[in-house]
């Protein structure tokens, strides 16, 4: 059996807003071009949230219209509200991802929301959706944050994330998926939880993590997601936007190394990992002296590397 | 039921050895000291090998002699040859390591001999141990090193190794462990290897893996190796010696991340974590501007974070 594993690039939306620099508009779309050649494809291209919270986003609907242009690419988007989703609809995302955090303390400090304000605007987002022609409904995904601990309520209890997770699919979500937006996160915790979420909602309810890597265990988080049926892992070219250095550091897993890794297993995820590496250099060239991530990159392939069949090489 | 992983610190021999500087003996001595006050119950303290070939680790005598008066801890050294075992005897280690290469050009180029010769050295050191007083007779470690792939042959056949190990065990070994060298490991990888050499030797001769972290996967081939039933991990406090900008970085997986996904798993290591991370003090202080690495280090504990029972707090 040929495991697939689909990748989803999230460096243009993680990897920007967690940046001071604001990215050009030509740089930006390059950059999501030269990843779909290298074969990504799922890009979550921005979030749709107002100009003022996160300038250096504030070109999403001119990327998402750029990346609907380039054949086979999902291309994804955040939207924090109802507002975001009416936005990403017009401008025409494949994907939706609303965050809910599953530590409340977490949901009021970044979103100025309880668990129960959040649910309504998922509500009134799958309303929205539902109201669509099937073909121009974008895929709508719960996202939990903070699912494996919080800065702000340390411990966050698996029962409540499940209990958010069936909350989400009740309330219209097409799917959820789980954040380890903080770096808490470790193998076995990942194992349980997927195995609870998975059991509360339904198997084919939960496909994907979004890990960070930032206290080194983000790969090892990935190998036992994927022991746990996970098909979908975020991540972020060049691990940009998350610096090891800084406090309330982001981390997101490395692309680079998360291909390598998966190549290396024999994994198929269909990228030129050769080109993929190349695809740095449009980030090193629009953002000069930004602290870029992962190991890969570095250490260049093993002598006689071959990728799994039906990858580019 | 609780698994116990037993961390074996090679810092003071793979991680010297890779650096150009010398450390001082004094601070050799605080460093093995401090590492086991910590909790580290396994401590690899140098290479009996010709001074004018590693100048960094010409008292390894002394350290073995000091390591000796700390109570309850393994002292292990490496030895290159029958001389060198001879010294590490003299010396009283309790245990020694002899490597050979599983790439039979990396053995020549390194190393000057080829596997016939290293295995005749391999039954010389079990008579000079075998002629030892049980209670004065150290443990006989065969390390295969290339074993994951080699940068000057590439792929290294899964059956060659399986063939050294059983060599390894037939000349007298006590048990094999395996080493990645050039950090080409794979999760797969390791679980076919481990799978492979411990049906050929017996599963009690194979304990023990030396990962590197070269292109990032070290912790996820950690987790391939403890779910395939090795017990013992090489490890180096701030992954010193390994440089991933350098080409042929060592890149020992750190000692500090390692035992944070352990004990995060609930895996207990015995080790009171926050000693362990104030011990890179001391690697700071006597090699000023020497670069560490680890992510654990510079991200902290997660909020609330309670090591395993049994593990010191």
């Amino acid at each position: 059996m040929t495991i697939s594993i689909l990748i989803s690039e999230v460096g243009p939306r993680d990897g920007l807003q967690s940046i001071k620099r604001i990215m050009p508009l030509a740089a930006k779309k390059a950059w999501i071009t030269a990843e779909a050649t290298a074969g990504v494809r799922e890009i979550e291209v921005g979030s749709f949230v107002p100009a003022k919270i996160l300038p250096q986003l504030a070109d999403t609907a001119e990327l998402v219209a750029h990346a609907r242009g380039i054949p086979g690419l999902t291309v994804a988007a955040l939207v924090p509200n109802l507002k975001g989703a009416e936005a990403a609809v017009q401008a025409g995302v494949h994907k939706v991802t609303l965050p809910l955090s599953a530590s409340e303390s977490h949901s009021l400090k970044n979103l100025r929301r309880t668990h129960a304000q959040v649910l309504d605007d998922v509500r009134a987002i799958a309303r929205l959706l539902g109201g669509l022609p099937s073909g121009e409904r974008p895929h709508f995904e719960g996202g939990i944050s903070t699912a494996f601990g919080c800065t702000i309520e340390g411990e966050v209890a698996e029962s409540k994330v499940v209990e958010l997770a069936e909350a989400l699919m009740q309330a219209g979500c097409d799917e959820v998926g789980l954040s380890d937006t903080t770096g808490y996160a470790n193998p076995a915790q990942v194992r349980r939880l997927v195995a609870a979420v998975k059991h509360a909602v339904g198997s084919s309810s939960l496909n994907g993590l979004h890990l960070h890597n930032t206290r080194g265990l983000g790969l090892a988080n990935v190998l036992a997601g994927i022991e746990s049926g996970i098909t979908t892992f975020d991540s972020s070219l060049g691990g940009l936007g998350g610096c090891p250095f800084a406090p309330g550091a982001s981390g997101n897993i490395v692309t680079e190394d998360l291909v390598f890794m998966l190549q290396a297993m024999g994994i198929s995820v269909g990228i030129d990992l050769s080109r993929l590496l190349e695809v740095r250099r449009i980030l090193i060239d629009a953002l000069p002296g930004e602290p870029l991530y992962g190991f890969t990159p570095d250490a260049g392939l093993p002598l006689g590397f071959v990728p799994p069949t039906g990858d580019k090489s």
